[in-house]
């Protein structure tokens, strides 16, 4: 047995059925050895990676039959039976389906029989009409894992750029209102820890980007800068955290100033988000720091305009499952008993 | 003569003198023959351009002196002394010349004496303590062209991506607020008919992006996009702009969805400059739509704190005379009379 196969796997849930989720995970596998992926295991409805794809597929019962599986054949953990499938076409039977692979990969890594958690894309109209009431995945994981979810902190990472969206999912004005110094101390504080539990950076660089156009301006175009911000750059630098801010964000973005840092926290989601994409539309991973397990995801929705028809990138899913195995081994590295 | 000595030089300012002004108009003429420079003349103090630089600079008195000098030494025109002169040091003296260059380097675009205008950067803090009372130097120009402050539409240009910043700086709180139906038309057509007319692009496509994250989500973040910007896009479509959106900023600026369109109209500043930034730091042009003149300006400050020191990249001041010389050219045949 190579080192490979000794390997704890990554457990890697397959999203709504119905999305591109099973075809990216499948040629995810089928690029294994040009990206060097890690042994990982599909999770979700076998039937659903039939559908779509040709390749070799072989079912598993243990996690630990994985390593010896994945060089010949994508290890899938087979949970039920999804019903009729057509890709592109949601179903109620195919949202029980996500919604149970996704518990299955949080237990069977906060098991540690898997290292680390890469979770597919589901349909939230479709969970929702199965009676699911959380907005997205990531608040269902915190609550699996005892976290609540303001503590579970969304970035964006990409081979030079990690951003992080101190609010995410509210009106543009809101903003004001939701970000507070508690706030960004707080969710500042996760990605610290992360950065050095996570990604192995020792002593993280982190800078806060201005709310208002040219951080306010010394107060001339808005004052949270002077508010909000500064107190909690005060605050976090007294307890060592090597922050810098609020700094204007179109200047933040540029090359030169953004690779200063090892992330940006940004005041709203399309500060955030925005110069991401435009960067690493293909290579970005979403992940949540805060949490006991390592979790990523693709940065994509489940694209059902095109599944099944062999257009979708497997690249946001194989990003995924590297910059987890990255993230798995660096913890394992920092958790390690000092010698 | 050549073709070259018949053509009209481009104005370009100085701007402040003890900023990078004077050093990047010099080090742009040493570098006219590797990126194709049509001829230029600086206008400002003569000193200001010794101080910095060791190579050949003449004065000129006529515009039309300058093809013929251009070869052999940077062009300027001088216009007055102001006084003793500490790069990175500004004066009230310095103020009272870049404000004179600017309104010379005006008067000289709108007569027809030059083909375009490039405004070197200015300090807003020295000029305001000479009783200039303009928030910059575009609505100062707008004023001289007899067009009103809002009809100015500021444009950030690189060689992939075109985007406007329908508001600026403002609060971001007050975004919503200042965002209306009205504005966004009228803006929008300035656009369309400065893609036009400056960038000879038949029918160019505009995307709107929407204010609130996701678009708003059908307005469950936010409903500025159905109250304030559909009416818009609507009012737009049936003058036969052709425009989409709102569609969602993070996607919008993504590569494959940017390069769709011919300009993105953004509701804010940053969500404008800070993806724009991301891509175009080195290369990227600020221009003004809706002038009966050509403006464009590099995209940066006097960066005093480098001044003298001969660190100042002169490459966006490079790009900015290249686009000014390109749209230049499209005007001309855009107006041309049929044949």
């Amino acid at each position: 047995m190579s080192i490979d196969e000794h390997r704890r796997p990554i457990a890697v849930t397959m999203g709504d059925p119905a999305g591109v989720g099973p075809e990216v995970t499948a040629r995810a596998w089928a690029a294994r050895r040009e990206h060097d992926l890690p042994p990982f295991v599909a999770i979700g409805d076998i039937a659903a990676v039939d559908a779509v794809w040709d390749g070799p597929v072989a079912r598993v019962g243990d996690l630990k039959d994985v390593g010896r599986i994945f060089a010949g054949a994508l290890p899938v953990l087979h949970l039920e039976d999804s019903g009729p499938l057509t890709p592109g076409s949601p179903t109620a039977a195919g949202a029980t389906c996500a919604l149970h692979s996704l518990e299955t990969g949080i237990g069977l890594t906060r098991n540690q029989a898997s290292a680390a958690l890469v979770t597919g894309s589901v349909s939230k109209h479709a969970l929702h009409g199965i009676g699911y009431t959380h907005p997205g995945q990531t608040e269902f994981i915190a609550e699996r894992c005892g976290v609540t979810a303001t503590n579970a902190v969304m970035m964006l990472a990409g081979p030079s750029l990690r951003v992080v969206p101190l609010t995410v999912h509210i009106p543009l004005s809101d903003v004001s209102e939701r970000l507070t110094t508690e706030l960004i101390v707080a969710k500042a504080r996760i990605v610290a820890r992360g950065l050095r539990r996570d990604f192995g950076i020792d002593t993280p660089r982190i800078a806060l980007a201005g709310m208002n156009p040219h951080a306010g301006e010394n107060g001339q175009l808005g004052d949270e800068e002077d508010r909000i911000m500064r107190p909690a750059v005060a605050q976090l630098a007294s307890e060592g955290v090597l922050i810098e801010g609020p700094v204007a964000a179109d200047a933040l973005f540029a090359p030169g100033i953004r690779d200063r840092y090892d992330a940006l926290l940004c005041a709203y989601h399309d500060q955030a988000l925005a110069p991401f994409k435009a960067l690493h539309f293909h290579d970005g991973v979403n992940l949540t720091l805060g949490l006991p397990i390592i979790r990523t995801s693709p940065d994509h929705g489940t694209a059902f305009n095109i599944a099944g028809t062999g257009q979708a990138d497997p690249g946001p899913t194989i990003a995924a499952i590297r910059m987890a195995a990255q993230m798995a081994a660096a913890r394992e590295r920092s958790c390690a008993p000092a010698k």
